[in-house]
C-alpha cells in the first residue's frame, strides 16, 4: 500500500467516498468493483496534483520568526526571569518538544486549544507538548522524583486560533517555575507568589495585582449554589472567563449552554463579585453556605495561613482575594492565582495595551499520581511567567518611545583608510578576537573609509582602530571613539590593554 | 468521512486491503459490497483498539530529558559558543520548531534521516525543523535580507534509528553561525574557521584537525575520473562515509549499489587518499586530471587565497586539506569543513571516546534562491557547532573524574536552631531575596538544624544564617562557613553588606 503515504487527507475523502458509495445500475459483480477502484484512485491522484498550489514562500499559521530585535528584548527578559528561578533555588531541566500523546490527554481540560498532533510515520503517537507542567509531573513519576525545584523555559505549542495583535500565537514561550514535594501547608505556595512580585517588580511593567483564589473555595461555593457535581470543571471553566466576558454573558453561558438553573447561577454571581484582602477571607469563614462546606473551608484555612506568610515577605497589599479566579486547566487542586496589570492611564501618543494576566499558577497535588502505577501522588505548586505578553508590552513601550536596540555587541570596528591593507587588518583583528574582544571588519579588500565609519555608526560599534601605512611604519595604531571622533594614537603593543581600559570605563 | 481521523494507520492498511481484495464467489452485486466494507471497518476498529497496549510512561523514542546536571554542562558550554558568535558581531534570531513540509523538501540529499511530519489536522502540511540552515535560507528569501551575521541556537529533529552510546538522538540542539551576503572571497569563509578553531580551543576539548574541502573540487574529481554527472550526488554520499568506513566497503557501494564502473571507483580512490596543507594545494594545481577541470581549479584557487587568510588568522596549522571530505548535504556549493577530535591515548580509567566530527559547515550559494520567486540568490557561508557530541564528551570525562557540579547556585541558607522561628526565617529569607541574594531554606515549621546544615552540604550552599533566640533578641545573626565550620556573630543591619563582601571575596 505504498499510496497510502502519498495522498493527502482530502483525496483520500474522495477516494473513501468513491469507494464506499453505491454501485451503479449497470455494472455486473467483480469487474465492475475493481475498476471502481482503479478509476477512483486515478482521481484522486489527479486532484491530489492539481490541489498543490504554486510554491509560496512563507511560514506556518500562527508562528512568526524572532528577529534578532526580538531576540535581544527576549534575551533581557528571559535573563531577568531565570535570574529570579535561580535566586529561589531552582535548578534547570528540559523535556522533549513532544511526548506521548496519552501522556497529554485528559489533562487541560474542556478549553484547551487543539494539541498539535505528530503524523503516523510507523512509530509512536506523538503530540507536541503543550505546556511544561505536564511533561514535568511525567518527568517526576517516571524518575520516582519526590522532591524537586526546578524551572524550565521551553517553547510549547497550541493550535488555538491566532490572534496575533494581542501577541498570541500557536508556538510561543513559556518560564515555569514549580515546587513538588511534601512540605508544610503554604510556605511553597507563599513563595511562588513571592516570586511572581519580584519578577514583575523587576520587569517595571507598572503596578500589578495578584488575583488569588483556591480550587476547593471554587467547588465549595459551586457546592454550595447547589451546583451538581457533573457540572463543576464546566461551570468552573466559564466563571474563568469572566476576566474577558461580562457577568451577563458569562451567565447566558452557564444557564443557556451548560443546562444550569438560573437561580443557581445568580447565587455563583453574588460571590464572584467579591474580592479583597485577608479580611474577606475572614468575612467567608462566616458565610452561611461557604462555612458549611468542608472543602471550602480547608481552602480558606489554607489562604488565611498563606496571607500570614504574604505579610511577611512584604507583599500582601499586591494580592487580592478574589472569588470570580477559577482557571481554565483541569488539574488544579489547591491555590490558584493569577497576575494581571493595572492599566495605567494611556500617555499621549501610547496605544492602550490590553494584555490579561501576565503570570498565573497554583497548586497541582494530583497530576502526578495520574503518571504513576500505583498512583502515588508527589504534592505540587508553581508558577508560569506569560513571557510573551511581556515581550509584546516592552517591544511595543519601546516602539512607543523611539527606543533602538543594538542587535550586536562588537567594541572593536577594524579599519583602514588605505586601499590593499587587508593583511594587516586581518592580523589585527585576530589580536583583538584572542584577547576576547568583540570586534568585526568589512568583509572587502578594498573597503572605502567612509563606509566603515559609516558600519560603525549604524551598528552603534563604540571604538574603531585604524590601521594605514604610516601607523604600520611607526609601529602604532589609532583608536577612534565613533560618539567623539576623537582620535589617539597608542603604541600597537599597548593595543588590547588600552581598549580593555576604554572598555571597562564605559 | 469522521472515522478517517481516527483509526491507525495499520487499521487503514487493513481496511483498504480488505475493500481492494477479490470479491468471494458466492456473493453478488451492492449487497455484497456494502457488507463487505461494514464488516471491514469494524474489524478495523476492533483490531484498533486490541492494538492500544496499558498506559506505560515513557518518552518518545530517540529522545530524552535533560536533568539538572546536564543543563549545567549545557549551559556552560552554550555560553562559550554563544559568546564566540558574539565576539565575530552575530545577531541572534529564531523560527519557528516547524516549517511548511514544502520548505523543507528536496534540500538535503539521499542520506537524510527521516524527517517528522506534523499530523494533517486541516490547515498546512508541516515538518519539524531538519537543522537551522534551511531555515535561514528561508528567512532571508521571505524577508528580502541580502546580508545578515546572525547565530541561532535551537532544537532540531530528525527520525533517525538513535544510537544513544554515540550520543546521538532524534531530537538535538545545533549551534549555527552563518554569514550571508556577497562579499570579496573567502573572507567570511576563513572567518568561519577562525571561529570554529575558537570554540573548539576553548572548551578544551584536546587536539583538533579541520578537513577542508570544496564541492568544487569534488565535482571536478568526480568529471575528472569519469563518473557521470547524474551520479555526482550519490557518489558524493558515499565518499561522505569515509569517515566510518574502509575505502574498500566505499568503493564496494560505489560500484555494486550504485553502478560506478570499477576503474573509475579506483581513480578517484586515488584522490581521496590525499590529505595535507596549502603545499597540497599547489600539488593538485598540477595534477593532470583535476588541471583540465575549471570548476576544480576555480575551487582550487579559492583555497589557496583561503590558506592565506588562515595564515594570517595564526590557524593553518590545524587546517588540512583532504579530498576524502565531500560532505553529505545537497545544498554545499564552495569551501566545506569539518572539525574532527584527534584521539588522545586512552588515560588509565578512560573510555576511549569515538565522536566524530564536532563542528562543520561550508558555503552554500544556491539555497536561498531556492526560496526566491525570482531566483535572486544570496550566497551564504556558515559552521554548526555539534555540541551534542561536545556535551558527551564533556559529561565523560566529569563522570571517568568523578567531579560533581552543583546544580543551584545558592548562596546562603536560612536555618534556625529553634522551634517555632518560620516567622523570623521567612522575613529574613526576604531580606535576602530583595537584595539580590540567591537563597534558601526548608519548607518546614521546625525542622532540625542537622537537617538543615546537611541540606547546605549535600547541595553544596556555602554560607548558613543563623537566626534563634539569643540572636533575636541581641539583634544579631550567625554566618557559617559551611566548608570551614566556622560561626561568626554580626549584627543584623550589616548582614546583606556581610555576605555580598564574602560573596564577592570567594
Amino acid at each position: 500500500m505504498p499510496l497510502l503515504g502519498l495522498l493527502p487527507r482530502r483525496a483520500w475523502a474522495a477516494l473513501l467516498s468513491q469507494l464506499l458509495r453505491p454501485p451503479c445500475a449497470s455494472c455486473t459483480g467483480a469487474v465492475r468493483c475493481q475498476s471502481q477502484v482503479a478509476e477512483a484512485v486515478l482521481t484522486s491522484q489527479l486532484k491530489a496534483h492539481q490541489e498543490k498550489p504554486n510554491f509560496i514562500i512563507k511560514i506556518p499559521k500562527g508562528t512568526r520568526d524572532l528577529s534578532p530585535q526580538h531576540m535581544v528584548v527576549r534575551e533581557k527578559i528571559l535573563d531577568l526571569v531565570i535570574s529570579c528561578f535561580k535566586r529561589h533555588g531552582a535548578k534547570g531541566m528540559d523535556t522533549p518538544a513532544f511526548e506521548l500523546k496519552e501522556t497529554l490527554t485528559e489533562k487541560y481540560g474542556e478549553d484547551s486549544g487543539l494539541m498539535y498532533d505528530l503524523k503516523d510515520q510507523g512509530g509512536e503517537l506523538l503530540s507536541l507538548r503543550y505546556d511544561l507542567t505536564v511533561p514535568f509531573a511525567r518527568y517526576l513519576a517516571m524518575n520516582k522524583v519526590k522532591k524537586m525545584k526546578r524551572y524550565h523555559v521551553g517553547k510549547v505549542w497550541r493550535r488555538e486560533s491566532p490572534s496575533i495583535v494581542q501577541g498570541r500565537y500557536r508556538e510561543f514561550c513559556q518560564c515555569d517555575f514549580d515546587i513538588a514535594g511534601q512540605f508544610d501547608p503554604m510556605i511553597p505556595d507563599a513563595e511562588c507568589l513571592k516570586i511572581m512580585c519580584e519578577i514583575l517588580s523587576g520587569l517595571q511593567l507598572g503596578d500589578f495585582l495578584i488575583k488569588v483564589n483556591d480550587r476547593r473555595i471554587v467547588d465549595g461555593m459551586f457546592a454550595a449554589c447547589g451546583v451538581p457535581e457533573s457540572k463543576f470543571r464546566a461551570i468552573c471553566s466559564s466563571i474563568d472567563k469572566l476576566d474577558k466576558m461580562a457577568w451577563k454573558d458569562v451567565r447566558h453561558e452557564m444557564v443557556a449552554k451548560k443546562g444550569l438553573a438560573p437561580e443557581v447561577a445568580d447565587r455563583i454571581g453574588d460571590y464572584v463579585q467579591c474580592h479583597g484582602g485577608v479580611s474577606l477571607v475572614e468575612q467567608m469563614f462566616q458565610d452561611p453556605r461557604l462555612s458549611q462546606n468542608k472543602q471550602a473551608l480547608e481552602g480558606l484555612e489554607d489562604l488565611k495561613l498563606l496571607f500570614e506568610y504574604l505579610t511577611l515577605f512584604g507583599i500582601a497589599e499586591k494580592i487580592s482575594f478574589d472569588l470570580s479566579l477559577a482557571r481554565g486547566l483541569d488539574y488544579y487542586t489547591g491555590v490558584i492565582y493569577e497576575a494581571v496589570l493595572l492599566q495605567t492611564p494611556t500617555q499621549a501618543g501610547e496605544e492602550p495595551l490590553n494584555v490579561g494576566s501576565v503570570a498565573a499558577g497554583g497548586r497541582y497535588d494530583g497530576l502526578v499520581g495520574m503518571f504513576d502505577p500505583k498512583g502515588h501522588k508527589v504534592p505540587c505548586v508553581g508558577l508560569s511567567i506569560g513571557v510573551e505578553r511581556i515581550f509584546y508590552i516592552v517591544e511595543q513601550r519601546m516602539k512607543t518611545k523611539g527606543e533602538k536596540v543594538r542587535t550586536t555587541e562588537t567594541q572593536v570596528f577594524v579599519a583602514t583608510p588605505q586601499k590593499n591593507f587587508l593583511q594587516e587588518r586581518l592580523k589585527l583583528i585576530t589580536e583583538l578576537w584572542d584577547a576576547g574582544i568583540k570586534a568585526e571588519m568589512l568583509y572587502k579588500n578594498n573597503p572605502k573609509l567612509l563606509t566603515q565609519l559609516h558600519y560603525c555608526e549604524s551598528t552603534g560599534i563604540p571604538l574603531v582602530v585604524i590601521i594605514g601605512e604610516q601607523e604600520l611604519k611607526e609601529g602604532i595604531i589609532k583608536i577612534r571613539s565613533v560618539a567623539s571622533r576623537e582620535e589617539v594614537a597608542i603604541k600597537r603593543e599597548n593595543l588590547v590593554a588600552e581598549i580593555q581600559k576604554r572598555l571597562s570605563e564605559s
